[in-house]
């Protein structure tokens, strides 16, 4: 019978991810694993001849899942199965000395954890540089600010995706200090008083010490912990997923806003290349793709929600209530946030505005967001305060009320305020207010620069990021 | 009619924690604000005078509650209302120039939220402290190790109470990130762009910069987020509260793993000081301490559920669906986790344990957990192998199925080995055996002393934390 | 020092669901069962006299809180606290016989949360009848109906309105079955065996059984749960909420449309009677209300998350891990839910829409739409299919281009196509397909009515819900 | 490249529910969703022959998922892909007539959501079916029941069977109230308006109606949903899936109970037949399994929280921000759920208990839980009431130190008793209470029989369910 696939894994997330959590691919490290072990009991001064390294060298990469399988079937366990493996492969029986399965699992599932965080820290800096083009691209667009989805000021559209892209901003600085700060739980034997290695090596502290040290080292990661059970700290799978939730937050945002923005027309995902809105429906840009990053947004929420349920839920020196959460919630976490790039990436891409649209709206609203301005103006050239007050008041409330009755088509406040003669400001006053109202964006464009300059300094760490584009999506 | 109370505050917090978010605590903090901004403003050239300053700092802490809430029925406009209450205190009316409501609300919640962060960062300092001191205590105290919640391997009380000390103490080093990097809104008008602050200086960036510089350094936080909407993102108060979540994992799987004790009898979290057992049973030393401590972490799960809700969903420059969400989860999360330790310190105050239940628990498990060296011991002797592994395989098995049919009453599996003359050893060197099995510790000393150095570099920075004692609780 | 108090509560609850869940409110429950278990225990035979009752119930509703409260300070046990407060009021030690605390304050806790539910219950036929009248005068407004937040076909405000009613409906139907099927604890004793009951009914099971039954009977709920222990399965408070969960998705998803809707100035959630935009920003109507009940919304979930973290959580006959999470997590839920149907009621009230904008919302959209019939119809009359095809594509794409592009202000397709003569059709028969399409909005009058029926029969059932008004919001 | 597969379907899930998700399954459901519309279609006048009927259903097994796939790279539309397979396959072009996509994928996904609560259904009964067996097999075995985790009243443990047996009980009535009300969307258009089928129909309202009822029929559902819009009411998926975690919490905290069970070595998961304990730890019988149904249970709760977050955010007419989290949340939640039970049922098959520990267990507390009974006796035959309270206690906290501290093996508060004057009860007399005290478990036997009663009703309706063997887990 055909398998059932991994939606996840199979349908969004990129090659490179599934190879860290694909069968194979575990097998590999954990073989990866046992290597650096014997390495390093050799160096410390166990029996372990170059002859036998190299023969479990030569056959790493031979890797027949069915084989693991059937023998998994016999022994009913699973690390002995792929230990029995390998060794018929190499024809040598010196893996796993003085290992229990932990010290293999543990480590092996918390480098394919790191090694998704960095690959995920690298697609995020791609995506602040597409955001950061994007930003400085659209800069000098003025659009009309939203609050309570409400026209409210004035501000840039290169702004805007500058405060997304900070958003994710701050959110890569946490993941960053999440994979620098990440430590793994080491050779610690089975309640984690690393008994059989002090065995294996008759008590010597300093020599048990020195092979977690090289294994540690090994696997590229800084630290272990130092006081560990049968496993490592659950909360720590929870701080990196809610980390990774975090990330995806601005992202997300970004994708609601502009979901409402199609609803607008002033902007759109758009389409990908060569695809064409159908002539039924020619106007029907969906944004499908800004939709399904906010599906795995809530995903995550979900795999973390597994994952805080594990955590400080421990029960003594460990047991396995964590086993399939966790076999189901860190590989698919990591689909999903790598799916939520992949298609955050061809968003940004294809981005289109409709700037006529955006002027449209600002036209639309800017004579009602300038009504204090008008107000100052009108005092200065000597109208009564209240006077002004009130007759802006009532011809910008009659102005919204004909505007939604279908009485005027479009705002005609300016003509309205030219004709009374309370304010004593004539068309031609009243239309350069608004125009310099049009440019009050502040700091708009400092804070683009800013934004812009924070992204070049990762950029600069990761000088690859800024090539990096997304596969093709659904 | 009584007002209903908040229960997390009024039943489990501390006095510092509920200073922090009680309504007057507020008030006065977003004068102090206010009084920031227009000391920064005079110093940049504003006419503020110094009388006016004077005047507002001499009623900042008149506060009545009452009146304001008075205030806010006539304007229905909360912040307009507590303007207007410290103008007529003060005499003046020059509070909140180029401010917008959130650049006063977003900053004080800020700082309601890092002055908390602080609090409790110092409260898991005093509770690793009196962890390490306890894990000191019974580093010497040998306890059966459970995995599975079955007898597994020799190990200390005292690296069991590291092992959930460290995790505590990754906790802790998570959250000093989180804080030290915890950045605010600033003053940014009211869709980010600072356009009012622009107005009032005339256009200078510089100054309105310096301004936002000098609002900062008075909130005492290192930096402001560079591009924002009306309010700051949202995913920032989902990364802080997670950030507690994972810092009372420890606790909380300590606290479970006590429950567990408890039902052995072999630990307790005690009584209060006078308070005895009931003399229908003076056995019931319950769990209740610990019981609330998970209660709380639960608690807090479902407050980060929340604010997980609102990071991602903010559309355009912002909206206030997150208001109501906020004004629950962002208190109702401190006040849970300051109840949290509050709790838990008092539990490890009176944490008692049973060296003789624990000593007979060893007694029931150890024969059975040294079966492994038996056989070497035995093998080396010039017993056969196979004979051997047989032999204690037949006694072993036996003897558990004895013991659980009540047909032996203590674990007798030495005697019935020192009687099989496959095995060729005496009673007494079984028993020595064992005795030396018994020891089989490994590093578990040293992984304490590592705990305990880490925590005196804590203690070092926070030295204060060292004196803290709970409030006593109910 | 002033208290803190419990936000929901006082904010935003109704004082119906306040009295439920107050110190006092409770107190009075508690008493009455109390009362009811001794009028049992009498029924049944034992020796308690009317004069006994009567003294208690003489003095069933003086409270006094602060009273309670020493005593408590004490005894340091709550329900101790009671008992003796009650007993010293009415002059004698009669109540509590052969109870355990739990057969008090489970039984009291399910009726606060029974009478919520019927509450609320109530609150959702209001609801539903508010929204059946909305339908109903909605029902001939054509709108444009969106799929992906894009134009797609005509429908009409009214069905909009049913659909989301619709979804209340079934939350409503389901709550009722919940309520409808609620069973209580019940008098159980310490560990669910009623073995105090049995000594005091001297082991006469069906006295025990129908004392239980009078109880239940007594709290008007309709069963009680056969075998439970210290307490009844925490699985039921998450069933309740759950339930509550659901039946609050209609309201808070009409809540989100109708923020985009105001974003487009099609409808609005409207002002408060008197209330008017500020003259700075007259067309501001912001969807704070909407806001809110999405708020609320996200709040109950973050209940519910606690509540199901105690589900499937117990051990052996019951602990107090859940005694802190319900504490706050059911009242609160409570509270939420009430706020969002007073909000919700309240937009309902206040409800506005744009007529003239919808009708150019159409206007714009429903060319589009009818392409279909434009090309069948251009083949009736003639022209070739694929011709037909190719011209109604051509100037599809254009108008939307030119219409995003500022070439033409108002969708000018009809005249396009008009002048094409590979169609044949010339502009009146073009509007008149327009027209027609317009009015292409299938079932959804019928299904205006089948829902307005479906709710009538709620308001039989609960007449009294077509005139409850929500209390005026913050 | 390997696949990466759904761990919960193939490592966990039945054949029969997987067989409902498999994409093959999927596509036949499809068909004949196809197939009934045709046949309703026909019966209600639209022209469609039998033969075209019958061509359809002669293809209708032949799945090639590979052909499909290639279809869809071509059309980018999965709808189009499968209508064009079948319609090559069946050598007509009749099928999907007057409907949209989701006319088709929304009423498949709730067959599929149908079928597999049906399975679950069923699944319940065997488990409540084999509980019942458990709780009268051990009826009359007396344990101590444990409150808070510590020894509080004699119960049996056919009573405590009962108890979670009763949960889920609970939980299986509030599932199948929501089976048996479950709805389905129906065939209702683009954007719920029907308007395709109304025009099929000639704007025939009743045939509309006709139409639908028989599609409803044809996929066993009692009703369909009357407004709705491109979608059915998400909340609908959440309801589903919360009522499945209800349903589950009575195993999980069975499960959780076992472990701690395990831990006091009263009871045990057991063994699958065949297999031992190892000889090394022949004591070591781990709750792997009890374990993993807690694992289950969490993992419900974070696909819960998916959906959860779908329901009340709900734009307009439907948006796909659901699609990829109902891919992933809805079979999986199946999935995790069908394993749950899998493992459940496993876990009863192989229950074991240890009646001589739990006779240990007893008689260490029993003394202590007698001691009310002791002074009422003492009292009895003439001793003072205080003298008598104050003896018993002395003496019960004396023992219980002894005991804590290795002074004494066994409980020997009898024999204090026995000896102190102040009481007047000799040895045997003390005994004769507590030997009485043993049996009082109260109404614990008609609580074991009420509830195997109320699982009878359930086998009545469900005979199947008596024989249902789970498979072979990992």
């Amino acid at each position: 019978m055909n398998k059932i696939t991994n939606v996840l894994a199979e349908r969004y997330a990129s090659k490179s991810m599934k190879d860290i959590w694909s069968g194979a691919g575990r097998i590999v490290m954990e073989r990866e694993l046992w290597i650096a072990v014997m390495k390093a009991q050799k160096d410390l001064g166990l029996d372990v001849t170059d002859e036998v390294i190299k023969s479990y060298e030569s056959v790493i990469n031979i890797v027949n899942l069915d084989s693991i399988d059937s023998r998994e079937r016999v022994t009913r366990h699973d690390v002995k199965a792929r230990i029995e493996e390998f060794c018929e492969l190499a024809g040598f029986e010196h893996i796993h000395k003085g290992m229990t399965s932990r010290d293999l699992t543990e480590n092996v599932e918390q480098l394919q954890i790191y090694r998704s965080l960095k690959l995920i820290r690298e697609k995020a800096v791609t995506t602040l540089y597409k955001m950061s083009l994007k930003a400085t691209e659209y800069k000098d667009q003025i659009i009309t600010a939203r609050t309570h989805n409400v026209a409210a000021q004035p501000t840039t559209l290169g702004k805007r995706i500058s405060m997304f892209g900070q958003e994710l901003l701050l959110g890569l600085e946490h993941l960053d200090r999440v994979i620098e700060n990440y430590s793994v739980r080491g050779i610690k034997g089975a309640v984690g008083t690393q008994i059989d290695q002090m065995t294996l090596f008759d008590g010597d502290t300093s020599k048990v010490r020195d092979l977690e040290n090289k294994i540690v080292s090994h696997l590229g990661i800084k630290s272990s912990i130092n006081a560990v059970g049968q496993v490592y700290p659950r909360s720590l799978d929870f701080t990196v997923v809610s980390a990774l939730y975090s990330l995806t937050s601005g992202p997300s945002s970004f994708a609601k806003t502009l979901r409402i923005m199609a609803g607008n027309e002033t902007a759109s995902e758009g389409f990908a290349k060569g695809q064409v809105g159908s002539s039924a429906m020619p106007h029907k840009m969906n944004s499908r793709s800004c939709e399904r990053v906010n599906g795995f947004h809530l995903i995550l929420n979900g795999y973390m929600n597994m994952l805080g349920g594990l955590a400080g839920d421990q029960w003594n020196e460990g047991d396995v209530s964590c086993s399939v959460v966790r076999r189901v919630a860190l590989p698919d976490s990591f689909f999903a946030v790598d799916g939520l790039f992949e298609t955050f990436l061809t968003i940004l891409d294809q981005f289109e505005t409709f700037p006529a649209v955006i002027e449209s709206e600002n036209n639309h609203y800017f004579p009602f967001l300038s009504t204090t301005t008008i107000m100052m103006e009108a005092v200065k050239k000597g109208a009564g305060r209240e006077a002004a007050h009130e007759a802006i008041k009532e011809h910008a409330v009659q102005t919204v009320k004909d505007l939604r009755n279908g009485i005027v088509k479009d705002n005609d406040l300016l003509e309205r305020l030219a004709e009374d003669s309370r304010l004593g400001l004539d068309i031609t006053e009243l239309q350069s207010i608004i125009d310099r109202g049009r440019e009050l964006v502040g700091a708009a464009n400092s804070q683009v620069s800013t934004f812009t300059n924070e992204v070049e300094k990762w950029i600069k760490l990761y000088p690859n990021a800024k090539f990096y584009n997304p596969g093709s999506i659904l």
